[in-house]
């Protein structure tokens, strides 16, 4: 395991030493070493915007504080929910009085404990709404869609509902943009290489040489098959056609696309699925409205691809073209 | 070889048009297939801004075309030189009459194509002048800085160097910024994995599990040592020292620092190395000015880090400091 570490059962701490040192703008600390917030935060008046998660999936979560976009996070070690702790600290941190929308994947730990701090936050006096982003269709068949993960769609979730807040939707309207948000989204992976969690030393799962796993986990959770690896086009053709046979997508629909890399696969690679993305979504008369192609949710140095599709009506293209900045994403129009 | 590609020999013309379709507001196609501009180039009074170099880098070099950044970018194949003939064009694409900067690194390749591309463009009347980045400590002494290779510096110099076309410099006041930029830079950079160009299909040269290499090349040239691998405080002195060594910095002295991942290393890791090379600099009494940290110039999926400081003056922070737009670097202030 050869990595940029001191401690391996450190590694979180010692990370977001570095991103506080290094963006004043965008990180502050605040009482628990698990939570960072944005300076600005509380805004006076405005829903506060939250979510937490495992550490790996760099950018994501913290990555993603900034102007118009989330409040405060909730840090968890690698892979690993944020403590019910952390979750209420962050809505503290986030809570100027217009409460706090709280959007975040639907994992097991992660439900348990936002659960426990929203009984605590609602003792203290935080209003608290939650959407819980469930867009990894691979995960569960389409009538057991309350069992799916969250997986890259929840940036797009972070976007509309923190553009929301910003505009100065209430907790109720922010809550249904980000719902209607996380609705639209149909998310699917596909693994090429394992990662190490650097406290473990080796792999946690294995992909072959020459295999691929599609439908797979951001850590790792088994997918829908395993198979030789496919050229770039038929990757293409069989992840799009598992998003659609979901979510149908008409001549004429406006869709963002967002295409992250899950860590190690080289960027000119992402392009090259790009292109065969917005190929087939042309032919069949669906429009690329905006378009996100980078290294957005990773997991740690896994080599792979996330296609993540959310389909647009006025408002969510309103709220999707606000300017945002923040470390993972910065939008200027 | 698990990677997201069609034909093993075509990656970087397949890697083209999703550029061009992803990033309209940053890309447009000329008439060379291996060189893409700026929509707006060539920009009316402004002196035309060009690097050139392989692939495989990205977002270097063609993801630094944007607003007060490149203009027209020369691409090559997968670590290897653009043509003489793709230069000329991304001379051309570049050029309002005001002349071309070409501000490029210093390998043979791109040396004897730039060579050749400026003296067919002194033939057409386009006025060229060079910069050439030698920014790798590693890579020969001190008494040889003309051997030395760019590598991570070439960034800031194409951001000092853009900055001050875009603020009315004339040719030979850009060459002058630009040249000031590199002179003002160092780097070095360790290697922890290997890579493989799809072409060749295997890695180009190895690394061992438990080792590092010291002052690698961004194609695996070979570096100062190979020793077991440190902890990243001690990697950070390590290699802290070799650039304060050649760049002596005095207490008071303000840098640019730039730290970038060679592909595969987790983001968490870059900026827990960033922690330890902050902490070292504000001992000695150094003000970093600016800094960014990320995947600004990488080798496919090798694992690794570079660190460049680049000291600065008035001059220099003013530019540095100036809002750009690109895929591979954005500033709003």
């Amino acid at each position: 395991m050869n990595r940029i570490i001191n401690d391996p059962d450190h590694v979180v701490e010692d990370a977001i030493q570095g991103y506080l040192k290094a963006h004043p703008e965008y990180f502050a600390a605040t009482d628990n070493a698990r939570v960072l917030k944005y300076p600005a935060a509380p805004i006076a008046g405005k829903v506060g915007i939250v979510t937490g998660g495992g550490s790996g999936h760099e950018p994501a979560f913290l990555g993603y504080i900034g102007k118009n976009m989330l409040d405060a996070v909730a840090i968890g070690e690698i892979f690993s929910s944020p403590t019910a702790g952390a979750f209420l600290d962050a809505f503290k941190a986030a809570d100027s009085g217009a409460g706090v929308a709280c959007l975040y994947g639907n994992y097991a730990g992660d439900n348990m404990n936002v659960k426990m701090a929203m009984k605590k936050a609602a003792a203290a006096g935080i209003a608290v709404k939650t959407v819980v982003a469930n867009d990894d269709v691979a995960s569960a068949p389409a009538n057991e869609i309350e069992k799916r993960r969250g997986v890259a769609g929840e940036i797009l979730m972070w976007k509309i509902g923190a553009a929301a807040a910003a505009q100065g939707y209430d907790l109720d309207g922010v809550i249904g943009a980000a719902q209607k948000a996380i609705d639209n989204c149909r998310s699917i992976g596909v693994g090429l290489s394992s990662c190490t969690i650097p406290a473990v030393g080796k792999p946690n799962f294995h992909i072959a040489d020459g295999k691929m796993e599609i439908g797979i986990g951001h850590h790792g959770e088994p997918g829908i098959e395993v198979s030789p690896i496919q050229s770039a086009s038929a990757m293409a053709s069989t992840m799009l056609d598992f998003v659609l046979n979901d979510m149908p997508l008409g001549k004429g629909q406006e869709v963002a696309l967002l295409i992250s890399g899950l860590g190690a696969t080289p960027v000119m690679e992402l392009y090259i699925y790009y292109a065969e993305i917005e190929k087939r979504l042309t032919e069949r008369g669906v429009k690329v409205h905006r378009r996100y192609v980078g290294n957005y949710f990773t997991s740690l140095e896994m080599m792979g691809v996330t296609l993540t599709l959310m389909k647009l009506d006025t408002q969510l293209k309103t709220l999707l073209d606000m300017p945002a900045h923040s470390l993972g994403l910065t939008q200027v129009e």
